[in-house]
């Protein structure tokens, strides 16, 4: 976050725009009595949709917009999935495809609905659907799943922790027990334990079945530190729920090196002729690409290596029902491209955070159910395909977006700049 | 994303279902005929759209749901945005706040609105914001800005790197200009030049205006390669306009010790008797919860140490009409809390790499603009603001889930497990 | 390694001074014979180091220095340890303490010999050391050990990857008998698999008794990967003993979060009053320094948190005989201030991978042992005590230096200024 | 630093020898009176020294070792680098080479005198050294140089924290000034401010001569921050010279991606004739490596990717004078490797944190200023080249061990386990 002087100086300088002190002079508190507070919760009546809408200062056309009759007509829907409900935002959604899996899992050829507002975005994923689907498919894997949350225990001494963790480490199977006592579904798979000093971080590891599982896991883990608190031999002076190691909602190291959701692995060999054909470039040129970019990567201090994952996940995460924010942590993994001696390339992503489910979540929602119904895989029995698609599309992208790196650019170049415009794909 | 051997073979067992061999006899290619590919590219006609539909396997309910008859009827306005298209998703927004924010840009109290289908998101970040206001409001400063992209070149050796760089170091004035020829609101501010070997990467940063500004920039990009490529002393063997390090859709610790959109702190004061009040906790508590909960964040290996930034913001960027997929990078930063000698609480955020904007992209989309101008932040003059309320947010954010994490944590648990239910904020 | 363009225009006008182009030319291969290669191996006759010493360019008053007359008297003791032996470096020892260390393995007062040629180092170590005496002792304990050896094996396919993980997952007893067929002391005790497309890296985990035992762990891991060439169900296209998983030599967020030798913890509560008598500082004050400095460190990008570990355990390593090279990996971890409401201060530092040994390297050389027996640990059956020992040195340098950091540095800085000079402890 | 519950539940158990609780007892705090502390401080008279040795429990065999004769003869020699002095210990020194370097600074073939304990690493660096020797040398270049020390400063509040910075980043040429006051050889030479809340961090950079430079800066550091104490027109409520960002004695994010010390670069392509004669393996083979090796590091989560840079560097470190606790700094950076297309290999090592000098710290002891002259590079004016021949070294240790691990592995490991030993080189 470290700003060279001269260019704080300067960015001041404009961004203040000469007022100095006094703009300075509004980061002040202000005590005079606010408007009044969004009323309702969690209701979704006509009149507590009114009420909101009456609130000062909003505008009646964007009432017109989100609260349109359609929206009016199956609030009911959203009852479990949002407060102080105004209405809906629509976002427009693609089809990508077909794109076909070979997986584990999942085994078809899908068209994948993406909701985003990035001009070029659908294009270019469903270019890179094409090209492994013209290729045969990719194998597509899931490797492990896992949903982890992580409370902490704060004790008086170094001794009472490793107390503590003798004890827990010994204590798995009735762990176990109390969190199966919160689930159907959820199911306590593994546990790590980290000492630091007299404090204690316990990484709990479950199942979620085809849910995403979040709550789920906090649920089961209140238990878990409940019959913690209540069997240890040491007590802790304080504890939470979650002390921040779970990886929750962000990108970490622990997670890209474990599993958080599913870690899914997808690969394609891309021949020759459908590099030139469909790129306009040469698998020399994409593993030179990929080698400079790995190390751009390493540079830069990314978190794995890879081009942007986050475009197409983010898309498919908003069409289908997903949680929007686990982009934060699914954005996350490995691509490698290598030739191969016939002048193909070989591609591989893994994916190793990939937070989804097919129930729960904003799965049931009436358009985001439809686009996993367009693949398939709305409901249970769905999750593991689900995530093993969201790879297929990763290794689509990589393709796509680095095969437009690598494929005449300059030229390309030149012509936008004269036409001010372009169809083809660029770093979104 | 190494699985210790125990778990992989027992998840292999499991998600394999006995099958084994089989199973993996799956992941080859396969060559009979695909299905075929979406129709009708960036066409939004009624029969571009009536043929994309027509593809095998689309259920007619999922269109009903999608192409629903507003969605048809404002087709159009999505020309720029989408590709294939098929109709719209619809996310539910609720309302938060009012949110008191003090800005340098954003001075006001601000009603958030927030897509989202994760419960409780909009009630705790409400709660939130209910407390910032009841505070005084959040001091909020945009402290700096600037996209980057960065090309690569490779060159026959180090030597040539070298005499890249001397010669890149001396023609920023020529490069600035490059760029000011393709774009009327985009201006090149600073450059950083990193030699690997034969390898040059350029590290260049502009400011956008109100836009989110990343076409702007790689067409900008685009221009400033052609000259150096036309006017550099020594030529490169190949170059890529984009090879990694400019942090695009991904965290990055160098995003985060830089500045990616805008960066920009927040700050309040919560005295001890809202604290307790609202949040039913202390200073002390949350004190102790942050001095455990930054451990966590170190001991996962995360970039920064927050909470939960990507909650709200993916909330508001898809109200707002931003970049989804912008979460990867957005959602990393500092919280910090520290108790006050009057049993107040300090709490601060900052966020550096806020990619958003008020101009282009989705922002122009009936709805989305319809939640800007909730905010009264929609077009021209209001990103710096927008951004400021986005610090606000995540502020608002860190208050409730560690006010929730320390507060009575317990004796909730068990009501829970009793009532199967909750309705207070969890860690989502 | 990025330099902005402003710097690195003045840097390379200063550092090639104006010579430019002419210097570059510099850089080009040069095939002129070169002179003759070190002569004689691992030999230590005194005709093999006087052929060494005759090489051109070596002065005399060098060898005068390096091949003093007690070093060529024991050079016989230096045959297992070095090649192409010329000599001796003498490396200044001074002893800090006694340091009060109350571990599960090592129980008592130690004099600590470091080698360094720092100024201030010893007296600072020495000075924290004795305050952790006075306040009772430090609490330490051995929490986990291990060293890593990681193979890596190249399939042709994703599935085949998946095969062998499968197989190697059920294979872990085979393959602790193919390495325990190699080694007397090392046991293979823990693997991980990571399944990256066709690639698949194992991180072997092994106990190595008193040794560091990095040799150790390779032979046995050669031993493990014949083993599975030979009997996986897949054969890999080429394999490599070490593909850089192992955190050997380097810093790495993956042994940060496990273990890579020995994982020691330490604390100390240190009392108001010897804060104030011996530090000159209050409790207060230190907390306030490590909450910013956390943040600091977490902004710089850090592996854990911690101030300046290295320079103690560098300085206990080259006494000590251990791997100097180690420093890498094993400085870093965890260091965490806190008050207490009587104004004391409790301190704690958890260093997770204290590659350490008190057999085999460099243990058995005759100044090495002599330090090794200062502490009361050469030898067999003292690994971890040696290690609970470094740990508790990492902590009185923690508390030395933060402790002068909060000290009424800014009258000091002054006295400085004036005096040109100072005594007291400083960042090293 | 998790641990699998599993295995911490085995380990506590063989640790602890089924001691359990009793072992826990010994980490209370002792209250006996301790042994007396180390007397004398920086005294080197025979008096003085002779009281160290009297001290409870230290062997007289340990005298004998570490206080020769002619250690006592040259005490005075040690006045300036260490406290509490008892002697010395000798470390073995091999020389490796010749090594030629093409720099911009250095030019010539050296041989490099390298001090270590850990067998195998001469040869194998020696090894390196010829291979690139044979090549026509290895290209190097010192890219930037500069040594941070980073106070931190709290505010009230965020609007003290921007003033502060507003003012600051316009005040840089009276900072230089002020820093300029207190040495000859140091000069500020570039600033960066990072906000975090009421937080201000400021990195302060300085070119310092020829000197490692660390105590310079410090004091240079203490009269910018009396200067900013003084001037500013907002006043901090605590401030630190150094507040954990400078990544000092650490390896940093931040370090990595700027510069600590030295940045140099050094790149060589070696014939393939010379691959196979004297490597006996490919540059496929190598170039195979590499890419799976870049991500073995990607997936430790290693700042940059490299192989073992801490082997040669911390014994060229130890030999020469230079601080050894800055092998943790700069043993990071990044190595590439390519195959040409006439079956040469381009190999690549960038290292930006090479903290080295040639005058201070311990280069003027008596054998560590006889390493450096064997180098031709003791004393003022060599602290640049001395950084390329430390990157030329490094650059010789990458290609010798990934010779190694490409090179008959197979055939050798059954040859090794067979003969229970090898003379050729490990990961070591």
């Amino acid at each position: 976050m470290a700003i060279h002087y001269r260019r704080i100086a300067d960015y001041l300088r404009s961004a203040l725009a000469g007022r100095g002190p006094e703009q300075l002079a509004r980061l002040q508190p202000r005590h005079d009595a606010p408007p009044r507070r969004v009323p309702g919760g969690s209701a979704l009546t006509e009149e507590s949709i009114e009420a909101r809408w009456a609130l000062p200062g909003l505008p009646g056309s964007s009432r017109a917009q989100l609260a349109d009759e359609r929206t009016m007509g199956e609030r009911d829907a959203y009852a479990r999935n949002i407060e102080n409900f105004i209405g809906t935002v629509r976002v427009p959604v693609g089809l990508a495809g077909p794109l076909r899996v070979n997986g584990a899992h999942a085994l078809g050829d899908y068209y994948v609905p993406l909701a985003t507002t990035e001009a070029a975005l659908v294009a270019s994923y469903s270019r890179g659907a094409l090209l492994i689907t013209e290729a045969g498919g990719c194998a597509c894997a899931v490797l492990n799943e896992g949903v982890t949350r992580a409370p902490g225990f704060a004790f008086a001494t170094l001794g009472e922790s490793v107390a503590f963790v003798a004890w827990a480490s010994m204590s798995f199977a009735a762990l176990k027990e109390a969190a199966g006592k919160t689930t159907r579904h959820g199911e306590l798979v593994d546990m790590q334990l980290t000492v630091e000093g007299n404090h204690v971080h316990v990484q709990l590891e479950f199942m979620t079945g085809d849910a995403a599982g979040q709550n789920m896991v906090t649920i089961a883990t209140e238990a878990i530190c409940a019959y913690m608190v209540e069997h240890s031999p040491v007590h802790p002076r304080y504890w939470f729920v979650e002390a921040n190691m779970s990886g929750d909602k962000k990108a970490t190291t622990h997670s890209f090196m474990t599993v958080r959701g599913k870690k899914v692995s997808a690969e394609v060999v891309v021949p020759a002729a459908l590099i030139e054909g469909r790129l306009h470039t040469t698998a020399r040129a994409m593993a030179d690409y990929a080698r400079m970019s790995v190390l751009g990567g390493v540079m830069s201090g990314s978190i794995g290596v890879q081009g942007h994952y986050a475009n197409g996940l983010a898309a498919l995460f908003i069409a289908c029902g997903q949680d929007a924010a686990c982009v934060a942590e699914a954005a996350v993994g490995v691509t490698r491209f290598e030739t191969r001696d016939d002048g193909g390339l070989y591609a591989a992503v893994t994916l190793p955070n990939l937070i989804v489910g097919t129930v729960g979540g904003g799965t049931q929602l009436p358009t985001q159910r439809a686009c996993l119904e367009i693949l398939g895989l709305a409901g249970s029995g769905h999750a593991r395909a689900f995530s093993e698609v969201a790879a297929g599309l990763a290794l689509a992208g990589e393709l796509s977006i680095i095969g437009a790196l690598t494929a005449g650019h300059f030229t390309r170049a030149h012509q936008r700049l004269a036409r001010g415009t372009s169809a083809s794909p660029r770093p979104a």
